[in-house]
């Protein structure tokens, strides 16, 4: 299945970096761990970082952390998902082509509240695992209470665009033959430092093997 | 001047990680390279990354990247962007308590194009010393045609607010006292790759200061 089946997802600025495969926008959402979640209240935007995670085409959400207009709409409500990875700056010859190299996601569509407990032990458990891999059997699981105060949403993945760039600057033909000053990208990376034991810790514990081995 | 000065930048949820200073808010914002920018387009949320960049109390956004809306509203347009740093996965004893560290700015107000030449360039070096320090003088100047073809936004700072989380889980006491988990921070970090010079390059080229320095 290919992306952009709406004008709205369709991509027209800078097309040559649209992604029309629907695995890069799982290979997208499945490398950030944190997406932007819009909605409108009283006519205006609203964009929060919340967590997320992925089941097929389906995007679980952390509902709590949005707006109220988004924990009272049962029957859904309009959102825009962005999930963005930086990947570099790129140093151009010309400030005009100075740019970035990223892996970026939007998702449009509308946003339900998960509320069958089956259903949202299965989304948190999602959640859970996109997070933090191999919490949802080692941690405790949540009681009827913690799964009550807990609020999910679910978005299908139907509407979405992936824009990818990389490699290179894209400077003018003049300023590449001027060959007057240096260009090339600064990579951006993202790395896990040592595992820092919780303080409140009683006695020696070694760091489990999911947080110790995690990728 | 303290942050959070309408209801709807004044944080309700987890008010304990409401931070209200305003070198808070530089601070994320200067650490960050990109922000998320939203804006309601035919009724429904559209949220975008793009770059920036903060000079004093405005910020200079690429309008270029946005929807047809920002472009086209001379006299501003109502968007809400979201700056957010990962700072760590939180581990809890309990799945409910698990977490993130993070340093997260949203701000609300009217972006207004930049449209008067001076004040443009001036916007545009702000953006390129933000996302390429040392660029602006390095690379080659944007010319007037260039000028023209880039579409940047001025916004306010006046209405923002900062969540930080920090330090260890916060689990319930029980599952403390029972001590039968191990629980803590795996730390996320962001560090530069070396430089990779643009195969267009003609000769030897050392990656210049600004770029090999950067920090």
């Amino acid at each position: 299945m290919t992306l952009s089946p709406t004008p709205r997802s369709t991509i027209r600025r800078g097309s040559k970096r649209a992604a029309t495969d629907r695995a890069d926008l799982h290979a997208v959402l499945d490398a950030a761990l944190v997406c932007h979640l819009a909605v409108v209240v009283d006519d205006a935007p609203l964009v929060l970082p919340t967590g997320y995670g992925r089941d097929g085409d389906t995007l679980y959400l952390h509902g709590s952390t949005g707006a109220r207009s988004l924990r009272e709409a049962a029957r859904g409500v309009p959102v825009c998902v962005a999930v963005t990875l930086l990947d570099g700056v790129v140093y151009a010859r010309s400030v005009f082509d100075h740019s970035m190299n990223y892996r970026a996601a939007v998702v449009h569509g509308t946003a339900v509240p998960v509320t069958d407990p089956d259903a949202k032990a299965h989304a948190l458990r999602v959640l859970t695992e996109h997070i933090a891999p191999g919490s949802w059997d080692y941690a405790r699981q949540p009681t009827p209470k913690e799964l009550a105060a807990t609020s999910v949403l679910a978005l299908d993945l139907a509407e979405a665009s992936v824009k990818i760039r990389s490699g290179p600057p894209g400077d003018e033909e003049d300023d590449v033959a001027a060959n007057a000053r240096w260009a090339g990208v600064l990579p951006l990376r993202t790395s896990w430092g040592a595992a820092e034991s919780d303080p409140a810790l009683v006695g020696d514990w070694d760091v489990p093997p999911h947080v110790v081995n995690r990728t």
